[in-house]
């Protein structure tokens, strides 16, 4: 390299820098405004999150951007970063605003992780949270009384017994709630055990979230749903999705998205470490897809296994779920045995298919995520 | 909403709009300066991409976000979609520039999607492409004279026969190169074969991709290494990752990596085809990771059945490894009937030591990636 080029590629990037600058200055003027947004609309008690603004706003940037010669795609997900930021700031602002702020509420497993995850969202709205374990059961008549909400946060083996338990502490006219991640026979023993209004909840996804922003529960109706519905709009303005279903209709699906996938994940890992696959080696020639892949894997197995084989072995209908699957696999290796390319490949494509549009979609949101994963690392 | 409210409102989106413009400005100017700093790297024959300038400029953006206030992990992200978009016009510039311009390259299956892939990018930087299939097979003598470059890119199943039908024609001036996925036995063919340099190459990656940037090419040593470099350095300018293995170590690392990975995909997609699960209304209940590895199967099955059982059934070794696959799994299910919750949390363990540190990064990776999904859909 020469001193000209030395020169003249320090004063380009000087420019660049200063117009970095000056795009922070700008980002750090929109967060402000934004906090603005959401002071007024706390004033007005607004809800804060507006998809329909977001779009519009996303579709205005895409023509000025295309206008500017800039690529419509790269201005649209920069602008996700950037809304996704101020919708948490938001969030975090609006977790204050409690629908029912000051009702009493028992949090029963109150110091697992997720009975903690539920405990500091009700206390930072306001509130008044009780907990209930183990360690102090003696107190379960006075812990109930005047509680506007008893929710369950137990492992699943210990939850119709649970419920059992503490129903006959609780008043008529408290909502009795849990967060089991299987609904028919909770959502059953609560019907039963209990006389007052009852709601199945399953949290889809993990204690470890920051925030319930864009989370999905799953909500099975029990009994008086009018009384219930103070909950549900708490659990959506916290951000949540709330998706509705019978209870048996959700362990059905469950059985699937849950204990299929995991079992299925287990018996990958089980059968790397057995092979004793050097990982290292193996992520280095690795095309994106594997390497997520691999890193669902990893992730499974850097949870807690007993929240693992509880999903797996919640009910007899997910074991004899996964004892069919295993059957099917054993079907496929003959097929793998007896060399069969052509048979191979109509079987894929009777599941083509049956996949249908499903397939292009998952294409394109799955080069998506490569692309975010290229781009990362 | 009263009348105060909206005219507050309106306010503040103007506000916000005003910026955003501005913001909007400031990336085009960006992007004008970096095609000048391209145009600086071309005029003195400097590679494009320079990750140290490129952390550096991250770390900086960090403090200076934290100094106003603004969220550093935020700002990177932001940074990184920017970066990623003027390294992707860097990249479009700098394909035009050929290490050995003006050279002769013959792509053998040129008319098949990764030949033609190849044959763009060659064209595009200067090179002469010429290419043979069956159709013109007949002028293989003609095709080969004067080539510097014998690129073969067929499907596995024929690929050793196509260099034993080649091999003679080739002078040993020319190198001889294969992108077929497994390596082995093609290297072996090629040495045995054809007399000059050779070099395999297994690209980790499908046709669809726009460029090369960042995309991993494993290379297998053949003969003359020295006279393979200007392949292997014009493919690194084009972005490409190379990754230098044995073609047995390759080969091994594949069985798992490609050909079990995806027997699992399609075990699991052909048992959910089976079972005639609602896949729209399971999508409905999905964790974002779910989703994704919904995904992940949707996307083999929206690929070519071919392509995949070519990889399947490439060679012995690795049937043998997807029968020894499915025997663990019916292992698995022993424990799963006899309903031995302890004995699963021990299996589980074991498998998380085996992972080590690995779990923990991919917790991390698989968080970013669950926090894109949630922004985008």
């Amino acid at each position: 390299m020469d001193k000209v080029f030395d020169i003249e590629i320090k004063k380009l990037r000087d420019n660049i820098d200063h117009i970095d600058r000056q795009i922070l200055d700008l980002i750090s003027q929109r967060l402000t405004q934004v906090q603005d947004v959401v002071a007024l609309k706390k004033a007005h008690n607004i809800p804060v999150y507006h998809p329909a603004r977001e779009e519009d706003l996303i579709s205005k940037l895409r023509s000025q951007a295309t206008a500017s010669g800039i690529d419509a795609d790269f201005m649209e997900e920069m602008y996700r970063v950037i809304l996704r930021n101020s919708r948490m700031e938001q969030t975090v602002e609006m977790k204050q605003q409690g629908i029912k702020a000051g009702a009493t509420v028992l949090i029963v497993g109150g110091e697992g992780q997720m009975g903690r995850f539920f405990s500091d969202l009700f206390r930072a709205s306001g509130y008044i949270v009780r907990t209930l374990s183990e360690k102090n059961w003696n107190d379960v008549a006075s812990l109930c009384k005047d509680a506007d909400l008893v929710l369950l946060s137990v492992p699943i083996h210990v939850t119709l017994e649970t419920i059992q338990r503490i129903a006959p502490h609780i008043s008529p006219t408290t909502i009795l709630a849990d967060l089991t991640s299987i609904k028919t026979a909770p959502v059953d023993a609560m019907l039963k055990y209990f006389t007052g209004p009852v709601i199945g909840l399953h949290p889809l996804f993990g204690p470890s979230c920051a925030t319930l922003d864009k989370q999905i529960i799953a909500v099975t109706p029990g009994r008086d749903n009018g009384k219930c519905r103070w909950l549900v709009e708490q659990l959506s303005l916290w951000g949540a999705i709330m998706v509705n279903a019978e209870p048996e209709e959700h362990d059905d699906i469950m059985d699937i998205v849950q204990a299929l996938r995991h079992f299925a994940t287990f018996c990958f890992g089980q059968f790397l470490c057995r092979k004793k696959v050097n990982l290292a080696r193996s992520l280095e020639f690795s095309s994106p897809i594997y390497r997520l892949e691999l890193g669902m894997v990893g992730r499974l197995f850097a949870q807690d296994s007993s929240l693992y084989s509880e999903i797996i072995f919640a009910t007899p209908s997910r074991r004899k779920l996964l004892k069919q699957y295993v059957a099917a696999m054993n079907e496929q290796i003959e097929l793998v045995e007896s060399n069969d390319k052509t048979l191979f490949m109509e079987r894929f494509s009777e599941v083509t298919q049956w996949f249908g549009d499903f397939g292009n979609q998952a294409m394109r949101e799955s080069d998506f995520i490569i692309n975010k994963l290229i781009e990362r690392f």
